[in-house]
Formats: structure tokens, sequence, C-alpha cells
């Protein structure tokens, strides 16, 4: 299996990104095909050893940058890396591409060369959350700033099936991100979707308050891309400032030093599973091929798991078991 | 002073909402009107000792349920517990009113009681967060769930005025909670409303991302209600898994558990300073008059630290400098 990476995508790009498809590569025995400038990847790979490795470059001209318009990657910038690693996966040329670059050119590149699956209007960029009772699913994250409500039941059943074939959740339970429990609770996006969803053919548990994100009341959760980004976002802000809080509350008196030291396989673990860099990346959604976007700030580490992800996600056959599973329109 | 008491509010009322107000009448010294059907409260006052203390209660023949529309305080339910409460304040009997039941209930009570303060159009619900760098204030919180560009720019002049007169920030720097930093990003409302706080008066410094809520990067962060409640509740909901997550590594060996124990003081102010019931309560801004409103959850602690947050405000005449230092139409 070969992943295709947009090697300059991201802030900390084509470092953290070309060390951590370097570290996949190894760890996993797949192929690359790292996409960008040629000589700045070569460069880069340069710096790791890559013997016994297939890492091949594919030269793309140039970058599609944050302050850029999505739809450069169509106009002006057609020739930008994602652009190129998302052609190669059209053409067969790998079975996924990995991104931690401007997200809506990600979108778009993905959405126009390789279409939708049947059925779906809107892709959506979907998270993977931890609750205290396994892992849920949260979108749209960020594509569909304001959806319409039935995009919602779309998100819903592309969650779904998510779920079932990438989390193997028996029978996912969906909820409506809304800001009180009641039906007529919510704005006007909330109130219209949770009529379509309460009459749709999902397994559909109502509103679910945003601090039941975490509880695991639903295994999938959908909203607009902007609420949902802003849910993934604040909780990522929270997780470093209870870090650094903890740190600071630890390191006050030579006691709880000691307790800390004691207990660092628990901070540890804990850490780990809070961390957003252990998911490394967000599935797109409803797009007929398979393509993970990972944070802007992407770490090595963060690049590793997500594109360690997008491996798992092809070998599972992920795309197609959604397309078999999607009721088509 | 006396503070107005909706002592059928919130889902564990009336037993936390009394015990916390009676804690806070006699830590503080403060006179109490508690409102609700007289014999219900009066019968959960039975289980205090309140000799020494000024404690009255106000008799209100019905309670606005969660379930209830918020109108209901207007036709049907005029003589609920929360309109009475606010009836006191208008008459001048109570300098502020505490309530942690139904929230559009209470703004609706407020606002056709009280009336708005000069220039202001939407009351707006403001959250205290701790960040990294001292308080920072979130609106609006829950009350405009579809406000326009404009009333961000209403919001942003509130929030600036309380940082200022509540928390003592000099020069409150004005952010707007949007999902990238570039002005245009965002959906319709946050790029209007950019424009617009661009063009104020006041220290704008642009979109703010959810992940900076907790690093301080603004005093004030200014959004649709909507998105505030998210924001909030997920913070709210994360806190509670993450102390969870916690205590389970931590049980997990013995020298975990000890080093827990030997830093358990680390561990209570951690607690402390992330609980949003350390806040208890949010202010109802724009109105012409003190009004707090309370997690419909509110614990006795939260009860009790929310109606302490009323007599703090009240003491420091919030509401008249409010109306002071912000710019009339």
């Amino acid at each position: 299996m070969r992943i295709a990476i947009d090697a300059m995508g991201g802030d900390f790009a084509p470092a953290t990104i070309v060390e951590g498809a370097v570290a996949v590569a190894r760890e996993l025995g797949v192929s690359l095909l790292l996409v960008g400038p040629r000589e700045d990847v070569a460069r880069e790979l340069g710096r790791h050893t890559t013997s016994g490795l297939d890492v091949e470059v594919l030269d793309a001209d140039t970058v599609v940058e944050m302050a850029d318009s999505p739809t450069s990657v169509l106009r002006g910038k057609s020739g930008a890396s994602i652009r190129v690693a998302v052609e190669a996966v059209a053409r067969g040329e790998a079975a996924a591409v990995f991104s931690a670059g401007h997200t809506g050119a990600s979108v778009l590149a993905a959405q126009k060369t390789w279409g939708l699956l049947p059925g779906v209007e809107r892709p959506a960029l979907a998270a993977t959350l931890p609750t205290r009772h396994g892992l849920a699913v949260l979108l749209d994250c960020g594509v569909n700033l304001e959806p319409q409500p039935k995009h919602l039941v779309d998100f819903a059943h592309m969650g779904a099936a998510f779920a079932e074939v990438a989390l193997g959740v028996g029978a996912p339970r969906v909820g409506l991100l809304s800001i009180g429990e009641e039906s007529r609770k919510g704005n006007e996006l909330t109130r219209d979707a949770h009529a379509l969803l309460a009459a749709s053919t999902l397994d559909f548990v109502g509103n679910i308050e945003a601090r039941d994100l975490y509880t695991g009341t639903a295994d999938v959760v959908v909203c607009d891309g902007f609420t949902g980004n802003v849910a993934l976002k604040v909780s990522e802000g929270l997780v470093e400032a209870v870090e650094d809080l903890l740190r600071d509350e630890l390191m006050r008196t030579a006691a709880t030093r000691f307790g800390a030291w004691l207990a660092r396989p628990a901070f540890r673990e804990f850490r780990n599973r809070l961390d957003h860099e252990e998911y490394g990346a967000a599935p797109l959604l409803g797009v007929a091929g398979l393509c993970l976007v990972g944070h802007g700030r992407s770490s090595t580490r963060a690049a590793r798991n997500g594109i360690a992800m997008a491996v798992r996600l092809a070998s599972a056959g992920v795309t197609e078991r959604l397309a078999a599973r999607l009721p088509g329109r």
C-alpha cells in the first residue's frame, strides 16, 4: 500500500510531515509518495535514513498557503501539492492522501477530483473523540459552516457508517449537538434538523448538550461545521491549559513533586488518551476517496499518527464500505 | 444588602439553592429574600438553622419548569418565582436576583420588568473563564441564538465594561470567536461582525480560535449565544471527563495511588481553578438591574458561589457602572 502525502501542508511542513511519514513507512512497511516542490522535499528527505524504504517524491510546483482562498487549488494554483497528491490517488498511484495544509483547499481538491459518494451532497470532516465509553464521531468539524438541515441528516448517515466500519460500533446512536435537551431548544438549524433526524431511519437519541460529548451518550454527534470546529478547538485548548495548570500545581511543594513523579505513568497514559495528536487526523467523509486532514499545527507525532490512520482506514476499505452502507438517493 | 433568590429554580431546587443561600447569609452577613411557593420554601428552610440571620420568604404561586416556554413567565405563569423575585428588585426590596432556573424565562422577566440599559438592544449572558493570564469574559452564552452582526458589537462593549468594572482589567482586548485567525474565515455572522468590530472604538484583536479561549489572548470574547453555550458546556464536560480519567489512571498501581495521595493539595487547587461551580453563575449584562443566572444543575456549592457573586457585583455597583461606561446611542 502507498500513501500520498502533501509534504508541504501544515505550519511545520515539510519538517514534521516528512519525519512522521518516514516513521510510518518504517514501522508499518508502507510506501510513500511525498508530494511537493522536488527540491524542497528531497532536501528534507535527505535528513532521514530511507534505505530499505519505498519512498518516492512527486513534484508539485506550488503550495496552497493558509492565506490563499480555498478555490486557488482549482484556479491559479492547480499545480499545488494537495491537488497533485489527490490526482495521484485518482490515478491509482496511492490508496489515500494525508494533508495538514489548508483544509478548504484539501476538501475542494478531493471533491472536484474524486467526486462524491452516491447520495452525498456535502462532504464533512469527522473528528474522533475519546469518551468515557469508547470513541465517538463528531461531524462536521469545519467544512460546511452554514449547512441546511438536510445536510445534517447526511452527516448523520456518514458518521454512523464511519462509526460502524472504522470504529466497530454495532448500532450507532446519533445525537444532534444543541444547547438543551428539549427538541425545540436550539437555533433554526437544529430545530429543523431535529425533525428530519427524528423521521429518519437512524437511531436518533435527540439533542445532546455539549457537556455530553465526552460522556458517550451518543456514538455520532452532528452539527454545523462552525460549531463542530469550535467544540473541537475548545477541547484542544482546554486540555493544554489543564496540563499546564496541573503541572504548575504539582511543582509547588516537595511532596506534590514527589507524588507527581510516582504517578508519572498515570499522567503519561492520561495525556495519551486526551491528546488530539494521538488521533492525528480527521477523515473527510463523503468523497469518493480517502483523504485525511491533519491539524495545521501537526507535530511529527501528529503527522505520524495521522498517516498511520490513513493506512488503517485504507486497509479496512473504509471508503468502499461507506459507499455500500450509505442510503443512496 | 438583600439578595432575592429564585428558590425553586434548578434541577436540585429548592434543596441546594436554599442551603447555598443560607450559607452565604451566614458567611457574608447579607439578607435573603427566598422566593417560591411559601410552604415549599418554608419546609426546606426548616432544615437549616437560621437564627441570627435575616431570611424572609416571598410567596410565589408557581414555578417556570424547564419544559415551559420562556414566554410563560409573561403569560400564564406571571406569578412564577423568577418573575416575583425580579419584581422585588424593581421595588427596591433586593439589590440583585439569583436564579438557577429556566434561563430564557429569567432573561425575559428581567428584561420586561427592569428594561435595558441605554444603547443596549439585546442582553447577553457573560461567563467568566479562567485563562493562563487571569480571567476572561465569554459572551453571549445562551440568550441570543441568532444575533445580528451589530449585536456582537454591543456584546463587546458590554463585555469590555464588565471586564473593567468587575474583573479590574485595565484596557480589555476584545476578540471575535471564529474558526480561523484570518478576517474572512468564519461564517456570515463572524465575517460581518469582524468588519464592524474593526471599525469600532474597541481594542479589537481580531478573530480568535476556540483553542485560544484559555490562553488569555483576549480579555473579552464575543460570539452568538449558541456557539458560546456550546463552548462553555464542552469545557464543563471535558473537565469532568478529565477528572474521571485522571482518577482512573492514578488508582491503577500502588505507586500511582501513593503519588496521588501525596499530590492531593495540588489536585484540590487544580479542581478549584477549573470548576465551573467555583464561578457559580453568569451575570446577565445589558438589563437595568442585576440578575445572576446559575447553572441548571447547581449544587449547594455552585448556588453558594453564584449568590456570593451577586453580593460582590451588587456591592461594586456593577450595573450603574456598566450604564455609565457603555456608549449610549
